[in-house]
Protein backbone atom coordinates (compact mmCIF):
# COMPACT_ATOMS: atom_id res chain seq x y z
CA UNK A 1 0.00 0.00 0.00
CA UNK A 2 1.41 3.29 -1.20
CA UNK A 3 -0.10 6.95 0.06
CA UNK A 4 0.84 9.97 -1.44
CA UNK A 5 0.74 13.22 -0.39
CA UNK A 6 0.35 16.76 -2.15
CA UNK A 7 2.09 18.35 -0.19
CA UNK A 8 4.67 17.15 2.71
CA UNK A 9 4.27 20.98 4.57
CA UNK A 10 4.42 21.15 8.23
CA UNK A 11 0.48 19.52 8.10
CA UNK A 12 1.19 17.05 5.56
CA UNK A 13 4.61 15.68 6.33
CA UNK A 14 3.25 15.32 10.05
CA UNK A 15 0.17 12.64 8.33
CA UNK A 16 2.63 10.69 6.50
CA UNK A 17 4.98 10.17 9.13
CA UNK A 18 2.17 8.84 10.89
CA UNK A 19 0.84 7.35 8.25
CA UNK A 20 1.30 3.04 7.61
CA UNK A 21 2.89 1.91 4.30
CA UNK A 22 4.89 3.85 2.02
CA UNK A 23 4.63 7.28 2.11
CA UNK A 24 5.34 9.12 -1.31
CA UNK A 25 5.91 12.91 -2.65
CA UNK A 26 6.08 14.65 -5.87
CA UNK A 27 9.27 16.95 -5.72
CA UNK A 28 8.47 18.65 -9.18
CA UNK A 29 8.30 22.19 -8.56
CA UNK A 30 8.78 21.89 -4.36
CA UNK A 31 11.40 24.02 -2.31
CA UNK A 32 14.17 22.31 -0.30
CA UNK A 33 12.49 23.20 2.66
CA UNK A 34 9.50 20.30 1.72
CA UNK A 35 12.26 17.90 1.09
CA UNK A 36 13.88 17.91 4.49
CA UNK A 37 10.37 17.59 6.12
CA UNK A 38 9.96 14.60 3.89
CA UNK A 39 13.49 13.67 4.43
CA UNK A 40 12.31 13.33 8.08
CA UNK A 41 8.85 12.09 7.72
CA UNK A 42 10.64 8.53 5.94
CA UNK A 43 8.86 9.26 2.93
CA UNK A 44 10.10 8.59 -0.71
CA UNK A 45 10.89 10.61 -3.25
CA UNK A 46 9.35 10.64 -6.86
CA UNK A 47 10.67 13.56 -9.30
CA UNK A 48 6.57 13.77 -11.30
CA UNK A 49 3.37 13.89 -10.99
CA UNK A 50 2.72 11.30 -13.56
CA UNK A 51 4.68 8.69 -11.30
CA UNK A 52 2.97 9.52 -8.05
CA UNK A 53 -0.66 9.35 -9.72
CA UNK A 54 0.87 5.86 -10.97
CA UNK A 55 2.36 4.95 -7.36
CA UNK A 56 0.18 5.71 -5.32
CA UNK A 57 -3.06 3.38 -4.22
CA UNK A 58 -4.24 6.82 -1.79
CA UNK A 59 -3.53 10.49 -2.60
CA UNK A 60 -3.86 12.50 0.46
CA UNK A 61 -4.53 16.37 -0.76
CA UNK A 62 -3.20 18.83 1.73
CA UNK A 63 -2.59 22.51 0.73
CA UNK A 64 -3.72 26.13 1.43
CA UNK A 65 -7.96 25.93 0.91
CA UNK A 66 -7.22 28.19 -2.33
CA UNK A 67 -5.35 25.43 -3.66
CA UNK A 68 -7.44 22.49 -3.35
CA UNK A 69 -8.97 22.65 -6.25
CA UNK A 70 -6.14 22.50 -8.52
CA UNK A 71 -4.23 20.35 -7.16
CA UNK A 72 -7.57 17.67 -7.27
CA UNK A 73 -7.62 18.48 -11.09
CA UNK A 74 -4.07 18.25 -11.71
CA UNK A 75 -4.19 14.51 -10.32
CA UNK A 76 -7.67 13.89 -11.90
CA UNK A 77 -6.38 15.17 -15.06
CA UNK A 78 -2.88 12.50 -14.50
CA UNK A 79 -5.82 9.85 -14.50
CA UNK A 80 -5.56 9.14 -11.07
CA UNK A 81 -7.47 5.61 -9.93
CA UNK A 82 -6.83 5.42 -6.55
CA UNK A 83 -8.82 7.06 -3.53
CA UNK A 84 -8.80 10.40 -3.58
CA UNK A 85 -8.69 12.33 0.40
CA UNK A 86 -8.89 15.51 0.38
CA UNK A 87 -8.19 17.34 3.86
CA UNK A 88 -8.19 20.47 3.05
CA UNK A 89 -10.37 23.45 5.30
CA UNK A 90 -12.70 23.96 2.40
CA UNK A 91 -16.74 24.35 2.51
CA UNK A 92 -18.63 21.16 2.13
CA UNK A 93 -20.11 22.37 -1.58
CA UNK A 94 -16.34 22.30 -2.63
CA UNK A 95 -15.30 19.17 -1.32
CA UNK A 96 -18.60 17.76 -2.96
CA UNK A 97 -16.93 18.95 -6.04
CA UNK A 98 -13.44 17.91 -5.73
CA UNK A 99 -14.81 14.41 -5.34
CA UNK A 100 -16.78 14.55 -8.39
CA UNK A 101 -13.90 13.69 -10.17
CA UNK A 102 -12.63 10.71 -8.58
CA UNK A 103 -14.45 7.10 -8.77
CA UNK A 104 -13.23 7.12 -5.18
CA UNK A 105 -13.07 10.05 -3.00
CA UNK A 106 -12.67 10.46 1.37
CA UNK A 107 -13.76 13.80 2.29
CA UNK A 108 -11.61 14.86 5.78
CA UNK A 109 -10.57 17.71 7.56
CA UNK A 110 -7.84 18.30 10.37
CA UNK A 111 -7.92 19.67 13.62
CA UNK A 112 -5.73 20.40 15.48
CA UNK A 113 -1.42 21.32 15.00
CA UNK A 114 0.80 19.06 12.90
CA UNK A 115 0.71 16.08 14.36
CA UNK A 116 3.97 15.76 16.53
CA UNK A 117 2.49 14.14 19.98
CA UNK A 118 -0.36 11.89 20.61
CA UNK A 119 -3.71 13.39 21.07
CA UNK A 120 -3.17 16.76 19.86
CA UNK A 121 -4.76 16.38 16.12
CA UNK A 122 -7.82 14.80 14.93
CA UNK A 123 -8.60 13.70 11.42
CA UNK A 124 -12.20 13.65 10.47
CA UNK A 125 -12.92 11.10 7.64
CA UNK A 126 -16.27 10.84 5.34
CA UNK A 127 -17.27 8.95 2.45
CA UNK A 128 -17.59 5.56 1.15
CA UNK A 129 -13.84 4.65 1.85
CA UNK A 130 -13.44 6.42 5.14
CA UNK A 131 -12.80 3.45 7.10
CA UNK A 132 -10.10 1.81 4.78
CA UNK A 133 -8.47 5.56 4.84
CA UNK A 134 -8.48 5.81 8.69
CA UNK A 135 -7.06 2.23 8.73
CA UNK A 136 -3.66 4.28 7.80
CA UNK A 137 -3.28 6.00 10.81
CA UNK A 138 -4.36 3.24 12.93
CA UNK A 139 -2.12 3.24 15.76
CA UNK A 140 -0.73 5.90 15.32
CA UNK A 141 0.32 9.53 17.37
CA UNK A 142 -2.64 10.66 14.89
CA UNK A 143 -6.15 9.85 15.69
CA UNK A 144 -9.30 9.96 12.98
CA UNK A 145 -12.73 9.81 12.93
CA UNK A 146 -15.51 8.94 11.30
CA UNK A 147 -18.31 11.38 9.76
CA UNK A 148 -21.90 10.28 8.90
CA UNK A 149 -23.29 11.82 6.00
CA UNK A 150 -21.14 11.22 3.44
CA UNK A 151 -18.34 14.01 1.29
CA UNK A 152 -18.74 17.22 2.62
CA UNK A 153 -19.87 16.00 6.16
CA UNK A 154 -15.87 16.04 7.69
CA UNK A 155 -15.03 19.39 5.73
CA UNK A 156 -18.77 20.46 7.81
CA UNK A 157 -17.23 19.58 10.39
CA UNK A 158 -13.72 21.34 10.48
CA UNK A 159 -15.81 24.54 8.70
CA UNK A 160 -17.87 24.48 11.75
CA UNK A 161 -14.50 24.16 13.97
CA UNK A 162 -12.42 27.01 12.96
CA UNK A 163 -15.96 29.27 12.50
CA UNK A 164 -15.44 30.10 16.11
CA UNK A 165 -11.69 29.10 17.06
CA UNK A 166 -10.24 31.56 13.83
CA UNK A 167 -13.45 34.31 13.82
CA UNK A 168 -13.47 34.50 17.69
CA UNK A 169 -9.39 35.20 17.13
CA UNK A 170 -9.82 37.76 14.05
CA UNK A 171 -13.00 39.33 15.98
CA UNK A 172 -11.01 39.93 19.06
CA UNK A 173 -7.93 41.50 16.89
CA UNK A 174 -10.52 43.65 15.69
CA UNK A 175 -11.89 44.51 18.44
CA UNK A 176 -8.39 45.49 20.05
CA UNK A 177 -8.36 47.47 16.41
CA UNK A 178 -11.35 49.29 17.42
CA UNK A 179 -10.41 50.49 20.83
CA UNK A 180 -6.83 51.35 19.75
CA UNK A 181 -8.50 53.33 17.24
CA UNK A 182 -11.27 55.17 19.00
CA UNK A 183 -8.54 55.67 21.86
CA UNK A 184 -9.83 53.85 24.93
CA UNK A 185 -7.54 50.87 25.05
CA UNK A 186 -6.51 51.71 28.57
CA UNK A 187 -10.59 51.89 29.91
CA UNK A 188 -11.14 48.79 27.84
CA UNK A 189 -8.23 46.63 29.47
CA UNK A 190 -9.24 48.04 32.37
CA UNK A 191 -12.66 46.77 31.64
CA UNK A 192 -11.60 43.28 30.63
CA UNK A 193 -9.20 42.75 33.56
CA UNK A 194 -11.98 42.99 36.31
CA UNK A 195 -14.57 40.88 34.26
CA UNK A 196 -13.01 38.69 31.47
CA UNK A 197 -9.37 38.18 33.26
CA UNK A 198 -6.82 36.41 30.75
CA UNK A 199 -9.12 38.04 27.35
CA UNK A 200 -6.09 40.45 27.19
CA UNK A 201 -3.55 37.43 27.59
CA UNK A 202 -5.59 35.31 24.48
CA UNK A 203 -5.27 38.59 22.24
CA UNK A 204 -1.44 38.46 22.90
CA UNK A 205 -1.67 34.81 21.55
CA UNK A 206 -4.10 35.60 18.73
CA UNK A 207 -1.47 37.69 17.71
CA UNK A 208 1.72 36.06 18.04
CA UNK A 209 -0.19 32.52 17.23
CA UNK A 210 -1.92 33.57 13.75
CA UNK A 211 0.07 36.43 12.18
CA UNK A 212 2.45 34.22 10.99
CA UNK A 213 -0.31 32.12 9.34
CA UNK A 214 -3.12 34.44 8.56
CA UNK A 215 -2.43 34.69 4.62
CA UNK A 216 -3.25 31.34 4.63
CA UNK A 217 -6.59 31.56 6.47
CA UNK A 218 -8.07 34.26 4.13
CA UNK A 219 -9.03 30.95 1.89
CA UNK A 220 -9.96 29.17 4.60
CA UNK A 221 -12.34 32.35 5.91
CA UNK A 222 -13.68 32.53 2.63
CA UNK A 223 -14.69 28.65 2.14
CA UNK A 224 -16.63 29.01 5.70
CA UNK A 225 -18.33 32.19 4.39
CA UNK A 226 -19.37 30.42 1.57
CA UNK A 227 -20.87 27.63 3.95
CA UNK A 228 -22.80 29.55 6.07
CA UNK A 229 -24.53 31.54 3.13
CA UNK A 230 -25.19 28.12 1.84
CA UNK A 231 -26.92 27.57 4.78
CA UNK A 232 -29.02 30.05 4.78
CA UNK A 233 -27.36 31.71 7.67
CA UNK A 234 -25.01 34.96 7.94
CA UNK A 235 -21.86 34.94 6.55
CA UNK A 236 -20.30 38.28 7.99
CA UNK A 237 -18.58 36.73 10.73
CA UNK A 238 -16.52 34.89 8.32
CA UNK A 239 -16.05 38.22 5.44
CA UNK A 240 -14.77 39.77 8.47
CA UNK A 241 -12.33 37.64 9.90
CA UNK A 242 -11.10 37.08 6.07
CA UNK A 243 -10.93 40.77 5.72
CA UNK A 244 -8.89 40.79 9.15
CA UNK A 245 -6.68 38.44 8.05
CA UNK A 246 -5.78 39.85 5.12
CA UNK A 247 -4.73 42.49 6.53
CA UNK A 248 -2.19 40.32 8.25
CA UNK A 249 -1.09 38.68 5.61
CA UNK A 250 2.40 40.66 5.59
CA UNK A 251 3.15 38.75 8.64
CA UNK A 252 3.71 35.50 6.75
CA UNK A 253 6.49 33.04 8.22
CA UNK A 254 7.28 36.02 11.13
CA UNK A 255 8.17 34.71 13.97
CA UNK A 256 7.77 37.35 16.37
CA UNK A 257 4.07 39.60 15.94
CA UNK A 258 3.89 41.86 18.59
CA UNK A 259 -0.30 42.60 19.30
CA UNK A 260 0.75 45.95 18.36
CA UNK A 261 2.40 45.43 15.29
CA UNK A 262 -1.28 43.41 14.55
CA UNK A 263 -3.55 46.08 15.46
CA UNK A 264 -1.22 48.65 13.31
CA UNK A 265 -1.62 46.51 10.39
CA UNK A 266 -5.69 46.15 11.24
CA UNK A 267 -5.89 49.68 11.37
CA UNK A 268 -4.03 50.20 8.28
CA UNK A 269 -4.30 47.90 5.42
CA UNK B 1 -30.05 67.86 42.84
CA UNK B 2 -32.75 65.73 41.57
CA UNK B 3 -31.69 63.55 38.53
CA UNK B 4 -34.71 61.93 36.28
CA UNK B 5 -34.47 58.75 34.54
CA UNK B 6 -35.68 57.79 30.70
CA UNK B 7 -37.25 55.45 31.59
CA UNK B 8 -36.84 53.06 34.41
CA UNK B 9 -36.71 49.54 33.21
CA UNK B 10 -34.44 46.97 34.67
CA UNK B 11 -31.60 49.23 34.22
CA UNK B 12 -32.61 52.15 34.25
CA UNK B 13 -34.48 51.46 37.92
CA UNK B 14 -31.32 49.90 39.26
CA UNK B 15 -29.42 53.05 37.99
CA UNK B 16 -31.65 55.01 39.79
CA UNK B 17 -32.12 53.26 43.07
CA UNK B 18 -27.81 53.80 43.68
CA UNK B 19 -28.16 57.40 42.62
CA UNK B 20 -27.88 60.16 45.09
CA UNK B 21 -31.02 62.38 45.85
CA UNK B 22 -34.33 63.22 44.63
CA UNK B 23 -34.79 60.61 41.42
CA UNK B 24 -37.24 61.34 39.32
CA UNK B 25 -39.30 59.77 36.49
CA UNK B 26 -42.21 60.67 33.91
CA UNK B 27 -45.02 58.22 34.14
CA UNK B 28 -46.34 59.41 30.52
CA UNK B 29 -46.99 56.91 28.55
CA UNK B 30 -45.02 54.46 30.42
CA UNK B 31 -46.26 50.62 31.68
CA UNK B 32 -47.48 49.42 35.17
CA UNK B 33 -44.59 47.47 35.68
CA UNK B 34 -42.16 50.59 34.86
CA UNK B 35 -44.28 52.31 37.51
CA UNK B 36 -43.15 49.05 39.77
CA UNK B 37 -39.88 49.39 39.47
CA UNK B 38 -39.46 52.80 39.77
CA UNK B 39 -41.49 52.63 43.20
CA UNK B 40 -39.34 49.77 44.62
CA UNK B 41 -36.17 52.01 43.50
CA UNK B 42 -37.66 55.00 45.67
CA UNK B 43 -38.41 57.53 42.71
CA UNK B 44 -40.76 59.98 42.25
CA UNK B 45 -43.18 60.55 39.73
CA UNK B 46 -43.87 63.19 37.90
CA UNK B 47 -46.68 62.87 34.84
CA UNK B 48 -45.11 64.78 32.08
CA UNK B 49 -42.29 65.07 30.30
CA UNK B 50 -42.09 69.16 30.29
CA UNK B 51 -42.23 68.75 34.55
CA UNK B 52 -39.08 65.93 34.26
CA UNK B 53 -37.54 68.77 32.39
CA UNK B 54 -37.96 71.70 34.43
CA UNK B 55 -37.38 69.42 38.08
CA UNK B 56 -34.21 67.55 36.92
CA UNK B 57 -30.72 69.07 37.38
CA UNK B 58 -29.35 65.74 35.04
CA UNK B 59 -31.20 63.85 32.69
CA UNK B 60 -30.26 59.84 32.38
CA UNK B 61 -31.48 58.25 29.11
CA UNK B 62 -31.29 54.77 29.30
CA UNK B 63 -33.37 52.90 26.49
CA UNK B 64 -32.75 50.35 23.61
CA UNK B 65 -30.06 52.14 21.39
CA UNK B 66 -32.77 52.49 18.59
CA UNK B 67 -34.69 54.68 20.87
CA UNK B 68 -32.05 57.17 22.06
CA UNK B 69 -31.72 60.13 19.40
CA UNK B 70 -35.78 60.21 19.79
CA UNK B 71 -35.52 60.83 23.39
CA UNK B 72 -32.97 62.98 23.02
CA UNK B 73 -34.72 64.92 20.86
CA UNK B 74 -38.11 65.21 22.67
CA UNK B 75 -35.72 66.02 26.19
CA UNK B 76 -34.04 68.80 23.82
CA UNK B 77 -37.28 70.34 22.70
CA UNK B 78 -38.78 70.52 25.99
CA UNK B 79 -36.02 72.78 26.88
CA UNK B 80 -33.74 71.06 29.46
CA UNK B 81 -30.76 73.69 30.15
CA UNK B 82 -28.64 70.85 32.59
CA UNK B 83 -26.75 67.58 32.46
CA UNK B 84 -27.82 65.47 29.58
CA UNK B 85 -26.22 61.96 30.20
CA UNK B 86 -26.96 59.20 27.60
CA UNK B 87 -25.42 55.54 28.77
CA UNK B 88 -26.88 53.70 26.04
CA UNK B 89 -25.29 51.37 23.88
CA UNK B 90 -24.91 53.48 20.77
CA UNK B 91 -21.82 54.31 18.44
CA UNK B 92 -19.46 57.61 19.79
CA UNK B 93 -20.88 59.65 16.61
CA UNK B 94 -24.39 58.77 17.92
CA UNK B 95 -23.26 60.19 20.87
CA UNK B 96 -21.33 63.05 19.80
CA UNK B 97 -24.72 63.76 17.64
CA UNK B 98 -26.88 63.31 21.07
CA UNK B 99 -24.56 65.66 22.83
CA UNK B 100 -24.71 68.60 20.16
CA UNK B 101 -28.16 69.30 21.67
CA UNK B 102 -27.40 70.01 24.81
CA UNK B 103 -25.27 73.06 26.61
CA UNK B 104 -23.68 70.22 29.06
CA UNK B 105 -23.51 66.51 28.11
CA UNK B 106 -22.10 63.46 29.63
CA UNK B 107 -21.23 60.31 27.82
CA UNK B 108 -21.95 57.02 29.50
CA UNK B 109 -22.08 53.18 28.79
CA UNK B 110 -22.68 50.64 30.95
CA UNK B 111 -21.17 47.54 31.39
CA UNK B 112 -22.90 44.62 33.59
CA UNK B 113 -26.51 43.22 34.36
CA UNK B 114 -28.47 45.95 36.39
CA UNK B 115 -26.62 46.66 39.64
CA UNK B 116 -28.25 45.16 42.49
CA UNK B 117 -24.95 43.71 44.43
CA UNK B 118 -21.67 45.74 44.24
CA UNK B 119 -18.83 44.93 41.81
CA UNK B 120 -21.34 43.63 39.13
CA UNK B 121 -21.86 47.05 37.06
CA UNK B 122 -19.82 49.51 35.78
CA UNK B 123 -20.84 53.06 34.53
CA UNK B 124 -18.32 54.46 32.21
CA UNK B 125 -18.26 58.61 31.91
CA UNK B 126 -16.76 60.88 29.73
CA UNK B 127 -17.47 64.60 28.98
CA UNK B 128 -16.08 67.47 30.89
CA UNK B 129 -18.94 67.51 33.95
CA UNK B 130 -18.40 63.43 33.85
CA UNK B 131 -16.79 63.46 37.48
CA UNK B 132 -19.51 65.43 38.49
CA UNK B 133 -22.19 62.96 37.17
CA UNK B 134 -19.98 60.14 38.51
CA UNK B 135 -20.50 61.70 42.13
CA UNK B 136 -23.77 61.38 41.81
CA UNK B 137 -23.41 57.06 42.76
CA UNK B 138 -20.56 57.77 44.90
CA UNK B 139 -20.07 54.88 47.45
CA UNK B 140 -22.99 53.28 45.57
CA UNK B 141 -23.26 49.50 44.67
CA UNK B 142 -22.50 51.16 40.93
CA UNK B 143 -18.72 51.84 40.26
CA UNK B 144 -18.86 54.56 37.96
CA UNK B 145 -14.99 54.96 35.74
CA UNK B 146 -14.36 57.99 33.94
CA UNK B 147 -13.16 57.34 30.40
CA UNK B 148 -10.23 60.22 28.74
CA UNK B 149 -11.39 61.74 25.37
CA UNK B 150 -14.78 63.75 25.57
CA UNK B 151 -18.08 62.73 24.28
CA UNK B 152 -18.27 59.70 22.40
CA UNK B 153 -14.95 58.07 24.38
CA UNK B 154 -17.20 56.19 27.19
CA UNK B 155 -19.83 55.03 24.02
CA UNK B 156 -16.39 53.60 22.40
CA UNK B 157 -15.50 51.53 25.51
CA UNK B 158 -19.40 50.07 25.17
CA UNK B 159 -19.25 49.63 22.27
CA UNK B 160 -16.13 47.27 21.73
CA UNK B 161 -17.04 45.59 24.67
CA UNK B 162 -20.13 44.26 23.76
CA UNK B 163 -18.57 43.75 20.51
CA UNK B 164 -16.80 41.17 21.71
CA UNK B 165 -19.76 39.93 24.45
CA UNK B 166 -22.31 39.70 22.52
CA UNK B 167 -20.95 39.42 19.03
CA UNK B 168 -19.04 35.64 20.45
CA UNK B 169 -22.43 34.83 21.36
CA UNK B 170 -24.07 35.42 18.48
CA UNK B 171 -21.36 33.58 16.99
CA UNK B 172 -21.01 30.92 18.99
CA UNK B 173 -24.81 30.33 18.44
CA UNK B 174 -24.89 30.50 14.36
CA UNK B 175 -21.64 27.98 14.66
CA UNK B 176 -23.90 25.36 16.22
CA UNK B 177 -26.84 26.30 13.68
CA UNK B 178 -24.49 25.74 11.11
CA UNK B 179 -23.62 22.37 12.54
CA UNK B 180 -27.13 21.27 12.85
CA UNK B 181 -27.98 22.37 9.16
CA UNK B 182 -24.85 20.62 8.14
CA UNK B 183 -25.86 17.23 10.30
CA UNK B 184 -23.02 17.28 11.84
CA UNK B 185 -23.66 18.41 15.41
CA UNK B 186 -22.42 14.95 16.65
CA UNK B 187 -19.15 15.66 15.78
CA UNK B 188 -18.83 19.00 16.61
CA UNK B 189 -19.93 18.43 20.27
CA UNK B 190 -17.23 15.44 20.11
CA UNK B 191 -14.63 17.45 19.09
CA UNK B 192 -15.44 20.43 21.25
CA UNK B 193 -15.69 18.36 24.13
CA UNK B 194 -11.80 17.06 23.40
CA UNK B 195 -9.95 20.08 22.38
CA UNK B 196 -12.51 22.88 23.66
CA UNK B 197 -14.54 21.79 26.79
CA UNK B 198 -17.14 23.69 28.25
CA UNK B 199 -18.05 25.47 24.90
CA UNK B 200 -20.91 23.97 24.16
CA UNK B 201 -22.14 25.14 27.88
CA UNK B 202 -21.14 28.41 26.81
CA UNK B 203 -23.73 27.73 23.79
CA UNK B 204 -26.28 27.08 26.08
CA UNK B 205 -25.67 29.80 28.40
CA UNK B 206 -25.65 32.14 25.25
CA UNK B 207 -29.19 30.58 24.13
CA UNK B 208 -30.55 31.23 27.17
CA UNK B 209 -29.21 34.34 28.14
CA UNK B 210 -29.60 36.23 25.08
CA UNK B 211 -32.88 35.04 23.98
CA UNK B 212 -35.20 37.00 25.59
CA UNK B 213 -33.09 40.11 25.24
CA UNK B 214 -32.24 38.80 21.36
CA UNK B 215 -34.67 42.06 20.33
CA UNK B 216 -32.54 44.88 21.91
CA UNK B 217 -29.65 43.44 20.58
CA UNK B 218 -30.24 44.39 17.06
CA UNK B 219 -29.88 48.21 17.68
CA UNK B 220 -26.80 47.68 19.57
CA UNK B 221 -24.93 45.32 16.58
CA UNK B 222 -26.17 47.71 14.15
CA UNK B 223 -24.44 50.56 16.36
CA UNK B 224 -21.17 48.19 16.62
CA UNK B 225 -20.91 47.73 12.83
CA UNK B 226 -21.53 51.53 12.12
CA UNK B 227 -18.32 52.25 14.59
CA UNK B 228 -16.52 49.39 12.67
CA UNK B 229 -17.10 50.89 9.90
CA UNK B 230 -16.29 54.54 10.59
CA UNK B 231 -12.68 53.58 11.95
CA UNK B 232 -12.12 51.51 8.48
CA UNK B 233 -12.76 48.14 10.12
CA UNK B 234 -15.02 45.22 8.82
CA UNK B 235 -18.48 45.88 9.56
CA UNK B 236 -19.16 41.95 9.07
CA UNK B 237 -18.87 40.75 12.81
CA UNK B 238 -21.22 42.98 13.92
CA UNK B 239 -24.04 42.95 10.98
CA UNK B 240 -23.71 39.01 10.99
CA UNK B 241 -24.57 39.39 14.63
CA UNK B 242 -27.10 41.77 14.20
CA UNK B 243 -28.69 39.25 11.63
CA UNK B 244 -28.96 36.24 14.40
CA UNK B 245 -30.07 38.42 17.26
CA UNK B 246 -33.23 39.51 14.73
CA UNK B 247 -33.67 36.29 13.74
CA UNK B 248 -34.17 35.09 17.84
CA UNK B 249 -36.53 38.35 18.52
CA UNK B 250 -39.50 36.40 18.73
CA UNK B 251 -38.27 35.19 21.98
CA UNK B 252 -38.70 38.42 23.83
CA UNK B 253 -39.89 38.10 27.33
CA UNK B 254 -39.48 34.04 27.76
CA UNK B 255 -37.81 32.67 29.85
CA UNK B 256 -37.16 29.80 29.03
CA UNK B 257 -35.57 29.14 25.47
CA UNK B 258 -33.32 26.20 25.05
CA UNK B 259 -30.70 26.17 22.94
CA UNK B 260 -32.50 23.43 20.55
CA UNK B 261 -35.61 25.87 19.96
CA UNK B 262 -32.52 29.00 19.28
CA UNK B 263 -30.91 26.58 16.72
CA UNK B 264 -34.47 26.25 15.18
CA UNK B 265 -34.85 30.13 14.72
CA UNK B 266 -31.44 30.86 13.92
CA UNK B 267 -31.92 28.37 10.87
CA UNK B 268 -35.34 29.30 9.68
CA UNK B 269 -36.00 33.04 10.25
Amino acid sequence: MATGFLHPGAMGASLAAACRGSRLWCSDGRSEATRSRAAAAGMEEVASLDQLVERADVLVSVCPPAAASEVARSVSEAGFDGIYVDVNAISPASARAIGKRFARFVDGGVIGPPAKVAGSTRLYLSGESAAEVAALWEGSLLETRLVEGGAGAASAVKICYAAWTKGTAALLLATRALASAAGVEPSLLDEWATSIPGLDAQAEAAAAGNAPKAWRFVGEMEEIAKTFAAFGLPDGFATAAADVYRRMAGFKGTADASLGDVISAVIEP
